[in-house]
């Protein structure tokens, strides 16, 4: 692969910055075909959806299957603040660095925002300032459909369930089985493959016709006996709906008092999305909706989607969801925008399939960089142990991100609060506290990165409060920590040009051969060691404490088979321990694992360290008030 | 307007006719840019959606405003059976033999099929046989997103009524105002226009600072009071999910117990649907959505979705929805797929923008073909008196389509029940049962169309069973009762090489002057009166009876200034009666009406006769059992 021949854009560069709807609207983009053609996709793998968005297809992974990888980089943060210390910011300014400024092939993979935040207190996520993903509006309105298609399909399956039992409750065995397996003109009844496959997990011989089963073998066969309290599978909305998470459903006449309470999730907290971040293909993603967990039958044994009957179904529904999204930065550089699991309660990273064909397209002189949702801890290590083993692919590099102002926090100043002002400590020069800062969380963060054989570069997002001592201090300690480099960076006021040094840094960084790359722990171990070495190692806990609850769902997963799996923890983002006042690099703490949950699906337990909401609400003003649309020249306003 | 450049595909046509996926799965389409270069539409007009679908824009109605209409008609059908009548299907097998067969200009208008019932009992969606939309699979999945797009905008704002009452219950009234309208950085309370329309609405003078408001006005501002009891504004998926059609919300614990009943609908049953039907343009959108009452006050007056402040949060989530979506028939005649309102409480027809594209693009001496949902009585008179009444475009003609089979049931013949073998009646000649039904709705149905002063042609769909004597009764009986022609057509199985005679006499009855089109009703009637006149006039009843229930609701719509709208009957499709069971022209009878809601935004009030489902289930054995995908050819398979 040869060096892309990259028409780069030039935003002219404000001060005062504006908003980042005002910055996007101000630079037109490229059509995306032409970035296409300048990367080296064929015309024949890309799919336009509109003039500056484009699924791209997966035959790029076969035409280009002997060319070597680019390198491949995970930009990750220190423990943040409520405010978000500016890793999608970074993972955009950084490849326009190293693509507009240093003329390297490099692409971008993030995740696509979900639309619940959006209209609720968070607006756009396409980075911002200089240093953005744009059109910013198509990026976080509706995508491609992805997201809308992960509603479709999760939600059938949750009403496949629910009637599925209603249907169970009110026919007798042998309408069921009639119904189920109707007599065709000939006079039999053939199963479909999907009913077979569930024949084969009963342990019955497939038959041509069901009418030679036993009676009792058909009503095993058509008896899924859902225990409506083990059931897991939620329905969900991209919609920050706070009243639905906690409903009771079949109140209707006709559902004869069958009612059930359960809730509804935001989309993105499928594990539909979990599953297209972590598939490596359109035949793996059908093998992996077929083996979700969606519940117990009443012997305590799991039904599985394929035994309500919608893989193909489901597969279907999301046939185009794994074909990555090819958009642009604020400098015309590519961008990958594809999956977006909730990092709450999934892995949070952006799809495998998106950074396979970006390597690739990069080549071995390029560079991929990757965003880890939440802080290093969370983020950093659900890469590693999870997205990378499911991908196979070895990592070059750790990019971590941190704030002054952050690091004041760890160091001990007081509360940052989102939408109160910040206290002076943060906006006057105070080197005790960003030393506070270096010497607990930053140190390790560093560290924990290092364990996995990686270099960590680290970038100081740089804000205008910041002083020069306080940069100089942090750089001075990341380096005695272990950082590979320290930079300051400028991407959000200047866009590619002010993360030059950070992308020079990078460079070095993965130039030579490559390091060894070392899981944290081996799937073999059981599950309960397997949390028990995140939370020492990573969070620096002495142990961890399982409750009743947590004991009980653990041996049942490992004996229903599910004890290989890696672990995908549920914690806070805003502390090294579980509790999120907690600042610093906390010791001397046990972990509590409040209960454990499993997607089988998306292949991992995921144990719950307090309470999780997977399902945000609406503030008094959500920032829908300031969203205006010209309804002639359809310009957009206030989408931040 | 010359006549178009097209070429034209030709399916092989064999006998005995394969399912409707293995037909158009082996005719490959055209790239839909080919086929908007053949009809004139300017490649900055198009906006692909993959390689088979594309938007096109608006401004087409700019740039042909000289160019005078094309000949506009509407396909209708008599009373149906269960099974159907082939209305798709023949609005299909028409354009086919109008474009590829006698090569004039010619569009199909059809509306997009909802997934829920193409996953539960129905199949796809797309006409059938020789005479589809292809491809099926993209027709039937997802589209464009438009009905994704209006499940994100119904469901914010239904989150939005819920999370505002919670604020307003949990909050004093200095909390709420003074987060309503938070204080800038100069200290001063600026309003969004947004919130200036509501200061409008109360009829308060607009301020630069909300600081200026006395304490009185603030409350007023502040606390929309909505009754719980009269929100109308249900969530919707777009799944066949019979458990949410009563629910029970709020039951999470921080939601305070403030719990609520409330249901989902289909997506389709969505307001927002129907306005995206009837709506002209974007700005005209933005200010239907504006009028949405979604319930009323503690004082009984309407709360819209402007004082909830979303409308323009809305209009962004549907912009890209009022561009018609571009697909072929199987001859590779253009098509638009564009709305698909709920015909059980809504308009049910596909959209004015769409129809009004294709008839400029088709020109003088071309076509549009559109369809209205379920029985003429229905879907013709809402075409006529509501979507033409909005639209001010005059139709042309009236294509009846008509089936041996449900003329026969009219005739008395016994009950056709979906997934029940016909009966013998249906099967051989029976020429008595034919001409009862000719005489009894067949006649009506025409008769209505008449009406209108609209020219009706008939169209016997035929099927294999159906006798020369049986289909001769049938054209001889239709001209009898004033049909301008009557012919038997073959399009299922032929394609448009079987619905030439169709074709043929539709450029009959269409050439010539215009026939004078006129209104069923004046809009200045009362609500009453409307429902009256519908009632009598085309149903065949003695009159109305309006329960208390609805009687209190003309009256409240009445004052709140609602009375000048038209009426949207929501009424059994299988029967002229409100009673289903009543075949033929049944005569004597008072029709109930059980309610009436409004639905301001769209511009109709719709009287509930007898109840109307909102919410499809999926039977024991839905369809998705039948539906495979191969994940390396991607091949879809069972979707009919």
């Amino acid at each position: 692969m040869s060096t892309w021949n990259i028409e780069y854009l030039k935003p002219t560069l404000l001060d005062p910055v504006p908003s980042d709807i005002a910055i996007s609207r101000s630079q037109p983009p490229k059509d995306i075909e032409k970035v296409a053609a300048e990367i080296g996709v064929h015309p024949e793998e890309l799919d336009l959806y509109g003039r500056k968005k484009a699924k791209v297809s997966l035959d790029i992974l076969e035409r280009l299957q002997n060319v070597q990888d680019g390198k491949y980089v995970v930009v990750a943060g220190i423990t943040p603040t409520p405010l978000g210390e500016g890793k999608s910011t970074t993972t955009i300014g950084l490849v326009q660095a190293l693509g507009a400024h240093l003329h390297k092939n490099v692409f971008a993979c993030v995740r696509q925002p979900s639309q619940g935040p959006t209209f609720g207190i968070k607006g756009g996520a396409a980075g911002g300032g200089y240093s953005q993903v744009i059109p910013m509006e198509e990026f976080n309105l509706h995508l491609t459909g992805d997201i809308h298609a992960i509603t479709a399909a999760n939600n059938l399956l949750a009403a496949a369930i629910d009637a599925r039992m209603f249907h169970e409750a009110t026919q007798t065995d042998e309408a069921l089985f009639n119904r189920l397996a109707p007599k065709n003109k000939k006079g039999t009844r053939p199963l479909t493959e999907i009913q077979l496959r569930r024949l084969d997990r009963l342990g019955f011989e497939r038959v041509d016709d069901a009418e030679h089963l036993s009676v009792e073998q058909r009503n095993q066969f058509a008896r899924l006996n859902i225990d409506p309290d083990t059931i897991t599978w939620n329905r969900v909305l991209d919609t920050n709906d706070r009243f639905l998470r906690g409903i009771e459903i079949g109140l209707g006449k006709n559902e004869k008092g069958l009612t059930r309470k359960t809730q509804f999730d935001i989309t993105v907290a499928s594990e539909l999305m979990a599953i297209l971040a972590l598939t490596t293909s359109l035949a793996d993603m059908q093998q992996r909706i077929q083996r979700i967990v969606i519940g117990c039958d009443k012997a305590g044994k799991p039904v599985t989607a394929d035994d309500v009957g919608v893989t193909d179904a489901l597969t279907v529904l999301m046939r185009d969801t794994v074909r990555p999204n090819l958009m642009q930065t604020l400098e015309g550089t590519p961008v990958f925008v594809h999956a977006g699991p909730f990092a709450n309660i999934a892995h949070g990273q952006s799809s495998i399939l998106a950074d396979r064909v970006a390597l690739k397209l990069a080549g071995p002189e390029g560079f991929v960089i990757t965003e880890a949702g939440f802080g290093a801890d969370i983020g950093m290590e659900k890469f590693f142990n999870i997205k990378c083993r499911y991908s196979g692919l070895k990592p070059s590099a750790v990019v971590l991100v941190a704030t002054v102002r952050a690091l004041k926090m760890h160091g001990g100043g007081p509360s940052v609060v989102a939408g109160t002002p910040l206290k002076h400590e943060y906006l006057d020069e105070n080197l005790p506290l960003v030393e506070g800062g270096c010497d607990s969380n930053l140190r390790k963060q560093i560290e924990n990165a290092n364990k996995f054989g990686i270099p960590v570069v680290l970038c100081v997002n740089k804000f205008s409060t910041d002083t020069d001592k306080e940069l100089q201090l942090v750089i001075q300690k990341a380096k005695q920590y272990g950082a590979f480099d320290a930079v300051v960076s400028e991407h959000w006021a200047k866009g590619g040009s002010g993360a030059v040094d950070l992308a020079t840094a990078l460079v070095k960084a993965t130039s030579g051969p490559a390091k060894p790359f070392k899981f944290l722990y081996d799937l073999d171990l059981s599950l309960e060691e397997k949390i028990a070495t995140i939370a020492r190692e990573i969070y620096g806990a002495d142990g961890i404490e399982l409750s009743e609850e947590a004991k009980t769902k653990l041996e049942r997963y490992t004996q229903q088979g599910f004890g290989k799996l890696p672990i995908c923890m549920a914690k806070t983002h805003l502390s090294l321990s579980s509790d999120p006042t907690k600042k610093g690099a906390p010791t001397g703490f046990t972990l509590p694992i409040r209960d454990v949950r499993a997607s089988v699906g998306a292949g991992f337990i995921y144990p719950l360290v307090g309470e999780m909401t997977t399902m945000p609400g609406l503030n008094t003003r959500p920032c829908f008030y300031d969203i205006t649309i010209d309804p002639v020249t359809e310009i957009i306003d206030g989408l931040f």
